[in-house]
């Protein structure tokens, strides 16, 4: 296929080695199915490769996820024990965040989410990960929870080499503008519309 | 989210309980990136029940998904020693399907691409996967190696519970005729564009 052509001979002073070793901010938005199953297959290209993959759910509805949480946490348990492929962590809010040690007593989401997007800041700040999936990321932000420039100017000045991957519908245009990768994913045919419901193993 | 709403009332005599197993044919088209991660995001979601997955690639550029090969065989290893999880087979054509012991000493990419699909078909009637993954099948039909009649008859008439996923772009219209769920990957910005070349980790 043509997926590995270059249309455009850039003219930016880098070499191919160093545009290669590009670190990359993908967006996949849109109303079709495949934003989040698509940052997870992305997640067993970066495992294969060694890196430390972070996972980080922003919207409440844990068992969405359940199928690519357990194998994930799998290959990382492949990981720890055979030293193949990389680290992967798997945090989600609602609950309450999984380094964090505060009760779920009462839930507010908008401090939840900016308490995630807070702890993401540091490791990237420290470099933590690799391979960051930002599952859902795209609400908290529409909903005025978290502040898009600060989100933008963040990625902008992350150190070293760190993927960022952001799913969601409706991302705000300043995450558009500084997508390296951004997938629109449109609905041709969905059973939903039949009157299908969700069943386990396709849709979680 | 939206996801698990209805939007119709279905009156097809069916219970929700019966519409929830419905095996699915799932097409993901479009010249945007995703197609293939997606899929193997749903394989994740398929092996955590427990499902048979089978992906069938039908493209010669090993390369290109070497590590989503790596992370599912993984996972195939974890279920074989532990019980987790299902098993999950990767079969590649190019240097000849991975149950074929035919010597690749002359290439015949149609022909290939038939013997993949005869075995497909033979799968399919034994109910030997839950889940098939066939990686760029969209291709051998645009060539005219396989007959389309044929795979939407036999994806019609397929026993059991068994989902079938086809990525690839330019999908025969009847294949998205049959597809429960279609999703076309539409690209919005991509490095290539910019001169980027691919990168391990991100493109396989």
């Amino acid at each position: 296929m043509a997926q590995g052509q270059v249309t455009v001979t850039p003219d930016d002073g880098r070499t191919t080695r160093q545009r290669r070793h590009t670190p990359l901010v993908v967006v996949h938005s849109g109303a079709g199915k495949g934003k989040s199953t698509a940052a997870f297959g992305l997640a067993l290209r970066g495992w294969n490769q060694g890196w430390s993959i972070g996972v980080f759910q922003f919207v409440k509805s844990a068992k969405w996820r359940i199928g690519e949480e357990e194998a994930l946490l799998a290959l990382d348990e492949v990981h720890r024990t055979t030293g193949k492929g990389g680290p992967v962590e798997w945090h989600k809010m609602g609950s309450g965040w999984s380094w964090s040690r505060k009760a779920g007593t009462e839930e507010d989401h908008a401090a939840d989410a900016q308490e995630g997007w807070a702890e993401i800041k540091r490791r990237l700040a420290e470099e933590t990960h690799q391979l960051y999936v930002l599952d859902e990321f795209t609400y908290p932000i529409k909903w005025g929870w978290i502040d898009p420039e600060d989100v933008v100017t963040t990625l902008r000045e992350r150190p070293g080499y760190q993927h960022v991957v952001i799913t969601g519908r409706d991302p705000h245009p300043a995450l558009l503008e500084i997508a390296d990768v951004s997938t629109e994913m449109t609905k041709l045919a969905h059973p939903f519309d039949k009157g299908q419901k969700g069943q386990k193993g396709i849709e979680w």
